[in-house]
């Protein structure tokens, strides 16, 4: 078989944790697998560097931007190259491979850079010689400039399932430090229980919803290529049954569940524009100044005042974009007129996620009963087919959380 | 004019030196010239990351010299960025260049790569575009592997005036921690005086006997391709007189120096084989068998032994050289009978350097006088065109420096 593995920053945070990384990527060549590994940086790494850049550029322009992709994406070319030594050392052939050399080729904007192709034909080929090929993770070479590009944050998931997708991979192995998909946050409550399986759709709504157990942009990447990605931990012996296996929607699930999961993302802020006189676009004059800055919406709900000729309109982002948000308010002030404008972070959003939710009519119905026998006060609702998402006060979040694990009783399912 | 400009790891060894680095550039920029900058890695990274590599290889096979020098190699691609930012936020056009991108092509063995070819089309064509270029030092690519090669320790000096052969640079400064280049180390005497310009000859045989200002590879690059190089320090303001100027041989010299500096090398060690029978082809055998292992061998002297039938062989080589010396002599021991094998690093190199020797009588007759004088016993003599060694005893080695500097009046000389 074919297997891609997966190091995040804390799994090769020292040399000798890189040994041990050794040892997971040992036991796969052991069973006559070949492995390409991807790692990210040193846990502690790429901060730094992220540090030194900001010391010398407030990062606004592309080309500074591009300077800031050169610097951060050594963090991972050390890793890669320590791991392949390591791995020749305990006897095998071994070599790492930059994203330029492959190429993994990239495009938009500098620091978040999407992967646009991959040809897994040197990666292939390349392989018939050695037993295992470490790739930086996290990095590639944008098509245009020729210069190096990264993928923003949490990268190197995605450099992985891409990866897994142009050799492709039998399986694609995320090490993590924790040891699965849980059915909610377990340090939220013991009752937490470990999910064996999880459609990607399920996973996509988790990751999207708060979790952070894998990055989005890798779970939509490995549901279009169809990659079998497991999450799993570094730090305990693998086994066949570690970590959790993400699967097709039509894939053999053997007891169905209608609510797989609970989110909670304590990151979103509530933003209001109150008291606008109404007229035909004004919504879109609003939305289309915040796409200009690129600031992702996430929630939006639009309500008529009190005196029935005004009207509100409120939507949720991410805390980090705060500012954005802010510059395109101020470009469209003459144009929409509105009396205040309130922003506000002191709130939480709890997801209730599972793919059995389409075809289920009560799940909001159980939802918004337990929220409401607690007294919590539900800000936002949004929903999609398999997700209920709202937004409550933030000093609810864990009550909130706890009671819609027991509500649900995922405690009590049978959990594959 | 087209200046380039490099800064060593002290230089640029945190984000406040790498600001002031930009200052000098701007300086370059303000008077109308153009500027590629070759930086080091900040001082201290290159170790750190060498350490990491060792925890996990030896570091002898050419896989894992492959694997270092990719590993290595990051600590420039930080620095070549952080100082591209800075440039441009204190308002100029400025971008990174890696030696992959250029490309720097090198060939020989990863580590110790030497530089190949460098098309200086690219680097001239953007900075049409730039008011300075930063490139990374002391790497290149290998033309057949497509990998990261680096040049040895040292390696940036040869770097930055390959990259001004290349591009046709009006000049190349390397900054550096010392002012220039001196009539001999002013921590021996301070009578010691700062030269204002240096033959590439002489600077060659003084990087060779021990002065540590410039590399020997830069300096023989510098010779081969006419480069103008001046040698400054970083931490002191930049006159028009600033520094040491290496100049070729039929330069306008104002007053002929018969005797340019003293050199003072502690880094030899003194090998001698006893007793050998002798026969023809005796030597090849032995400086085959060192070639054999990279040994650079030095200072060589043959003597018959008091029994005129026997002879010993004495060479010297450099310090961390003496374990494949060892290796070397064993492998040949049953050819070549030695009686006994000496090996002493308690030595030290004497040279007297300068381009008006070879047209001068007396200087060695000073030289010996001066050193007999003080009782000075000297092991061994070697001699060039312009240069005269010595090897001593190492506790003699810093009262040799002064008796010298005194007997060739080095402190009256006008220093221009």
């Amino acid at each position: 078989m074919l297997i891609v593995q997966k190091f995040g920053g804390t799994s090769v945070g020292d040399i000798d944790r890189i040994k041990n990384v050794a040892k997971k990527v040992k036991a796969e060549i052991d069973q006559n697998n070949k492995v390409i590994v991807v790692v990210s940086a040193m846990s502690g790494v790429t901060n730094q560097l992220v540090g030194y850049c900001k010391q010398v550029s407030d990062l606004t322009k592309d080309a500074a931007l591009e300077e800031y992709d050169s610097i951060v994406s050594s963090g991972e070319q050390v890793t890669s190259g320590l791991l392949a030594l390591e791995m020749q050392s305990i006897g095998f052939k071994a070599r790492s491979f930059l994203g330029w050399q492959i190429p993994i080729q990239t495009d938009g904007t500098p620091s978040k850079a999407t992967i646009e192709a991959i040809d897994g034909d040197l990666l292939n080929k390349t392989l018939e010689d050695y037993d295992v090929l470490i790739v930086a993770g996290f990095q590639g070479i944008d098509g245009i400039s020729g210069r190096i590009a990264t993928l923003g944050r949490g990268g190197s998931d995605t450099s992985a399932v891409a990866i897994a997708a142009a050799v492709k991979a039998d399986r694609c192995d995320i090490f993590t430090d924790v040891d699965g998909v849980y059915t909610t946050d377990p340090r939220i409550t013991d009752k937490a229980r470990r999910l064996r399986k999880v459609t990607y759709e399920e996973m996509l709504e988790m990751a999207y919803s708060g979790s952070k157990v894998l990055q989005t942009r890798s779970v939509s990447t490995a549901m279009s290529h169809n990659v079998r990605v497991r999450v799993l931990s570094t730090f305990e012996e693998t086994t066949e049954n570690s970590g959790t296996l993400l699967v097709n929607n039509n894939e053999d699930i053997m007891e169905r569940r209608i609510v797989t999961g609970i989110s909670c993302s304590k990151n979103e802020v509530h933003v209001t524009l109150e008291k606008m006189p109404d007229h035909p676009g004004l919504s879109a004059v609003i939305f289309g100044a915040l796409a200009e800055k690129q600031v992702n919406v996430d929630m939006i709900v639009q309500n008529i005042s009190f005196d029935g000729k005004r009207i509100d309109i409120t939507f949720t982002t991410s805390k980090d974009e705060v500012e954005r948000v802010k510059e395109a308010i101020n470009d469209i002030k003459d144009e929409v007129h509105f009396e205040t404008l309130k922003i506000d972070d002191n709130i939480a959003k709890i997801s209730v996620i599972g793919v059995g939710m389409a075809s289920n009519v009560g799940i909001a119905h159980t939802m918004f009963k337990a929220m409401a026998d607690k007294s919590i006060n539900m800000l936002l609702i949004s929903t999609s087919e398999i997700k209920i998402s709202t937004l409550i006060p933030k000093e609810y979040a864990e009550l909130a959380v706890r009671v819609l694990h027991d509500a649900f009783e995922l405690e009590k399912r049978r959990v594959e």
